[in-house]
């Protein structure tokens, strides 16, 4: 039988988690230290090797807390990625031989992804994480491992999905303008999208509750503020969004 | 450096195969002989473990054909199933002695699957498995290990899919009549659909092409054939499928 805490040397499990300043999209990334101590450069998304008696929803979770804090999150799984050489450039080859008891071994990776709302967590670095940073979707450079693939089929997953249906509320303050949900989606596609088109499509779905208050001190015009309205959603989604689309 | 033939002893691969016989929703299992030479009652999907120098999808293809001697399938990942009690079910242990250097081994999986035409594929079993057959979906009893469990996972996804966007065509025959793929339609989302309205719906979207032919031989009125359009199928796909929903 396996103990509480043995690692199953072979898989590991990696979350990708998006945020929303109210400007761009961006990634929750983590950054390592080097034998040295000192910082490496390359930054990764926090992940790690399972346990032997957890399955893969739980070791998504659990590794997310160790090394940010965050806890309590809807991580869904976004695929498996095994690449035989995933594992072998020189500086990820340095940093796992000072983590891992057998660094030589492949891992097969579990990647998770979900979106939250930036301003409603601090992450905290912890574990082997130095740092942890958030970091526009645009910005990024090279990640650690195959991890700008994992990211980029995560956003792939998330462009396909809010093509179809209206998602991403929970990247938004409780209440918000039409003008920050414009932008969050132009964000997510990565392609501009006609400002009265996006309102007329997602006004008529109804899933939108306006309310009595509007935007302060702003130099503009103040905009009215909406809330997500979730029941009217939930009957939505049982009865397929018609109509709906970018 | 690993070898050709080395394992990877914690991490296979499952396929699930559909096909459709113009009446039901069929998925391709194998049956597994036990110790003593006789054939185990217990059908499973088509895996096994994964080579050490093979990525995921490779290793997908290559246990399909070693199985079932298909080859060549748009095999779709469709998740990872890592619970740590997967294999514990006493006559899969059993099996597992037969076949597995390290019979003890979590082994996570990573399920693959595709649709096809049943009518023009002829599997056949080879090396472990001692039959291979298409089995009507409403008749699958308990399958190996978790395969009920992925076997329900590709079907929601595969239900999900064609809610939003006509998927299916290479289920049926080059050329088919609408009745054909209601029937389809039906054995995918597992629910009647009305007969006009889908037509309607279906016909609407251009995707298919009528032919100057009809059924011949039926004891009704002969209905039309038709194929499909994948030029025009292609066009909607890149700017969605508006309108389209069951």
């Amino acid at each position: 039988m396996p103990h509480r805490h043995d690692l199953n040397p072979r898989v590991s499990v990696d979350n990708v988690i998006l945020g929303f300043d109210d400007e761009n999209l961006n990634v929750l990334l983590i950054g390592r230290s080097l034998a040295d101590g000192k910082m490496d450069d390359v930054l990764a998304l926090p992940g790690d090797l399972i346990y032997e008696n957890e399955n893969l929803d739980m070791a998504a979770q659990r590794v997310l807390h160790e090394l940010t804090g965050l806890t309590n999150l809807f991580l869904q799984q976004a695929g498996a990625f095994g690449d035989p050489d995933r594992l072998s450039k020189p500086k990820d080859r340095a940093w796992l031989k000072t983590v891992r008891q057998e660094p030589e071994v492949r891992v097969i990776t579990i990647a998770y992804f979900t979106l939250i709302n930036m301003h409603e967590f601090a992450p905290q670095p912890a574990s082997f994480a130095q740092s942890v940073q958030w970091v526009p979707i645009q910005d990024i450079g090279d990640l650690a491992f195959d991890h700008n693939q994992i990211l980029k089929t995560c956003l792939s997953r998330l462009q396909e999905t809010i093509a179809i249906k209206p998602v991403g509320f929970n990247l938004l303050p409780t209440k918000f303008t039409l003008g920050q949900l414009h932008k969050l989606y132009e964000a997510i596609l990565e392609k501009p999208l006609d400002k009265r088109n996006f309102r007329r499509k997602i006004q008529k779905l109804g899933i939108l509750t306006h309310l009595d208050e509007k935007q302060a001190g702003v130099p503009h015009k103040p905009s009215r503020f909406y809330k997500f309205n979730e029941i009217k959603y939930r009957e939505l989604a049982e009865t397929g969004f018609d109509n709906f689309g970018f």
